[in-house]
């Protein structure tokens, strides 16, 4: 058994995880706020292997559920809060619950999650920091458990993991990652539809959109940064928002050359998120550290108070610091 | 044993070709012309196999190999003409040898492919039509000939599967072809950087040109059909051609609603190459033999002459019909 740490997170193998789960009932299962793929597809497989196995379950997301997830989304039981074993998936810290953590921040009972950096905030914590996705560990948690895995229960899965990893494209990819993607294809999955529905539907007005954030492309340090500002005017001419926007920030990796891509989203008046896609050596959460944020080696973010024009300059200057490191740390190699 | 057709093919097993391999040398390995990740994929892979048993062999593309291949491609073996056996790997038709056709077109000894539409203009065919890519049949024929695979064979079969199947996404991909991907991820693949050379980049010209065809895209038949007109205009202002333009096609297939996306590129003063994209019910296959070309069910294409109002006119036509043939079968159906 791994061991309690100093937050009281005690961190559980699989087969510790399958015991807690038959030993529980009433569930709420918790997605983080924006919700992606991941944590969406996580929850639902989670959800449906429970009751598959006579548990009842609710999944509780803190935001509206985008449209695009109708396939796998179903309405879940009624759970009452007094009694329920509280659940978190995919969620590295209690501010990302959003709207949901000031009641569930200190009540999650087990977390079962991927990212490196989990703030172990759960009394319980499934961590495989090695998987390409949270539902990667959920379908080995489904095969512990012997439960029975459906065709609701695959597209689930399957778009926790095509999500996480832009369809088998990003290093966090494994062969582990393509053996469960064959074993789901035992199902009817429609993985076509699927990968149609997360990755090549862009509305009319995403193309409109696109167009004008292309025209107000700048690219920095010798073309290696691109940084794509998509303002509040923007998003107003074209109807844009939300969800629609995180496909700016696929642009901004796709350049080449580019090894650092940032994307600038206005959401208030002087705020802006800031997105980053970075290819090695630059570590965009490393970077968006810096501006106060975080993610994943290869993207990451950050929520920066100011203008344009000064938001801009910190998110260049963050990541000019970074490449003057690299470029100091190569030239002090040769 | 399958049987000789009236063609005179005779059609192969995987173990009677990997028999025919070993008792054979003096390859001469021949790809498509305007080559994709498959066809290279498929012939450097076959290429490393056969040296790997002490066999002789080179590859011959009947045009330039574009530099984004260059983790796999090397100067091979010199093997003279007379004596050679001649296997054509993913060339579903003689006339897809290109500039190679009129020496090479009635002496293939050997094809490997994976078109369902496959002409049997070789002596001998190893059809895998269920296969997505030509690669997934090389691999299992290496498999099968107890062949060393090596990192650089990994990447080109990696490469053609990849490529023919848009990274796992499309209607082609099998619980196979994620069995032999996890099976490739044995070796130093850098699986991310192959997708990132294939998918993920594109130049700031092509940018350019993106920009510009967005701006001339129409929609037909009720936004169900995108039209997207690549002019010769718009290709000397960009400096674009070849393969950069085949990343307009898939924003063809990408907007929401659109189930068939045409792209109408110039080739010459009046003739024009259609790339036809569709999804279920539509077979571009059929449209586009309407227009005298052919491909797969998802994605076809033709060369069609005219000004460039004739030849959307004539494509437009075709996929019209197609749609009113689909509607009044659902029509009758109800």
């Amino acid at each position: 058994m791994k061991k309690t740490d100093q937050n009281g997170c005690r961190e559980l193998t699989l087969r510790q995880t399958a015991r807690f789960l038959k030993r529980h009932d009433h569930y709420i299962i918790l997605t983080h706020a924006s919700p992606d793929g991941d944590t969406l597809g996580s929850a639902y497989a989670l959800y449906y292997g429970l009751n598959e196995i006579g548990k009842t379950a609710c999944v509780i997301c803190p935001d509206v559920i985008p449209k695009k997830y109708d396939y796998f989304v179903r309405k879940t039981d009624h759970v009452k809060r007094e009694n329920a074993t509280v659940v978190a998936v995919d969620i590295a810290a209690k501010s990302l619950l959003g709207a949901l953590e000031e009641e569930f921040g200190d009540a999650v009972d087990l977390n079962i999650d991927h990212h490196i950096s989990n703030a172990r905030f759960a009394k319980n914590l499934l961590l495989d920091a090695d998987a390409a996705a949270t539902a990667e560990t959920i379908f080995e948690l489904l095969k512990v458990m012997k439960v029975n895995i459906n065709d609701i229960t695959a597209k689930a899965l399957y778009t926790g993991i095509v999500t996480d990893t832009g369809s088998f494209k990003y290093t966090n990819v494994t062969a582990k990652t393509h053996m469960i993607a064959a074993q789901l294809y035992d199902f009817n999955l429609n993985a076509p539809e699927i990968n149609r529905l997360m990755f090549d539907t862009k509305s009319r007005k995403l193309l409109e959109l696109e167009k004008m954030v292309l025209d107000a492309a700048e690219f920095h340090f010798g073309d290696r940064c691109i940084l794509l500002p998509v303002t509040a005017e923007m998003q107003l001419k074209t109807g844009c928002s939300g969800t629609d926007l995180e496909s700016i920030a696929v642009i901004s990796r796709s350049v080449e050359g580019v090894c650092a891509g940032l994307t600038v989203k206005q959401i208030g008046e002087e705020e802006f998120k800031i997105s980053l896609r970075t290819y090695p050596p630059f570590d965009a959460s490393a970077i968006c550290k810096k501006l106060g944020g975080g993610g994943h080696k290869g993207a990451a973010g950050a929520t920066v108070k100011g203008t344009l024009e000064e938001v801009k300059a910190r998110a260049l200057a963050a990541v000019k610091e970074a490449m003057e490191e690299t470029d100091e740390g190569t030239s002090a190699a040769e």
